[in-house]
């Protein structure tokens, strides 16, 4: 998969980018060069300086880059620029996790509801949302729409929520059930996969 | 990195392939070919066969891979034959949710401790493990020996705990703060960074 005809290789790399540009900003500093930036990121400075040239002239010679500039642009490309409409289905730890995380809402991904099937859980608010039953996903999302579905639900219950929210136009998918969804291949997916990352761990310690 | 001169996009691969076998199994599926695996999990069936033979010789042409013993050796390379401990550093939502899942254990990742500063959380128990105050951190490791520490703390405390976590000689970090730990080279981290993940999506999808 690739984005303009960037890799998928530095479509990865980018957000790590974007969490250090925004701290050196936050650290009112105005440039930097590939160098340094290596130095904090930890990828080289000739693949700084080919990840960033994908996206434009960034760099001066002898001056480095423009931290503030850099990031206007790290942003659109990371389509920070607009709203994103966002709902979570499940609202277990990790949905209460995703859903209390503020930083989120501070990028532009706009949480609109949350679902759950737990009676214990329905009508509790989290940061002023009130869960709602999840049989009323089907009909909300047909009245509203929402660009990207948190499933937080178990395995089981995954490719039905993934299906109910394709079905009803959202693209965009942020799935954090332990398996690999099926969905048309216009829409987005990016997988959290906690044991999958754990069992990295392991393998690398045994 | 690599371990034993397998690459590191060959051990990113290595736990999809053991989520996939063991529903095999648990569906009592005997053997299944390189081109059978290659349709479910979505890697070519040659990807596959070169990924598989880094571990020895599994499949048997014609026949396809033995599915029982392809994940026997699977389990050996993830290190998942031998016994993790592990303790939870900050209990907030994600800690709660990684000491809720109950999958973790049956991997033989052994939760020993949770540990936090907020006075509301410690006492409370999860899973039969009292939460403890974050103090008593460093003499709980002066007395127990833990393989990995999980951090879901802060970022703003997240390299303190990690400190404290390798000076007593924890070797492996699973670590969920936003933000990239340093740690001597022989240490292990693999990090789970939501706003990265969630920021890919959105690039992908502008």
């Amino acid at each position: 998969m690739n984005k303009n005809g960037i890799s998928m290789a530095v479509i990865k790399r980018l957000p790590k980018y974007h969490r250090y540009l925004t701290e050196l900003l936050n650290n009112d500093l105005d440039r930097i060069s590939s160098k340094d930036l290596s130095q904090r990121i930890g990828f080289t400075a000739s693949q700084i300086r080919q990840d960033l040239n994908c996206f434009g002239d960034f760099g001066q010679q002898g001056y480095g880059y423009n931290v503030k500039e850099l990031l206007n642009q790290m942003n659109i490309i990371l389509g920070l620029t607009k709203e994103f409409k966002t709902i979570i289905i499940g609202a277990g730890n990790i949905g209460q996790a995703v859903a209390n995380y503020g930083k989120f809402e501070k990028l532009g991904f706009n949480l609109q509801a949350i679902f759950d099937t737990n009676p214990k859980l329905i009508g509790i608010k989290i940061r002023d949302i009130e869960i709602q039953d999840i049989d009323f996903l089907d009909s909300f999302l047909k009245e509203k729409h929402i660009d990207i579905g948190i499933i937080c639900v178990p395995r089981i219950n995954a490719q039905k929520v993934c299906d109910i929210l394709v079905n009803n136009g959202v693209n965009g998918i942020w799935n954090f059930a332990p398996m690999d969804l099926v969905v048309p291949e216009e829409v987005i997916i990016e997988n959290v996969h906690l044991s999958d990352s754990l069992l990295t761990l392991s393998c690398l310690m045994s």
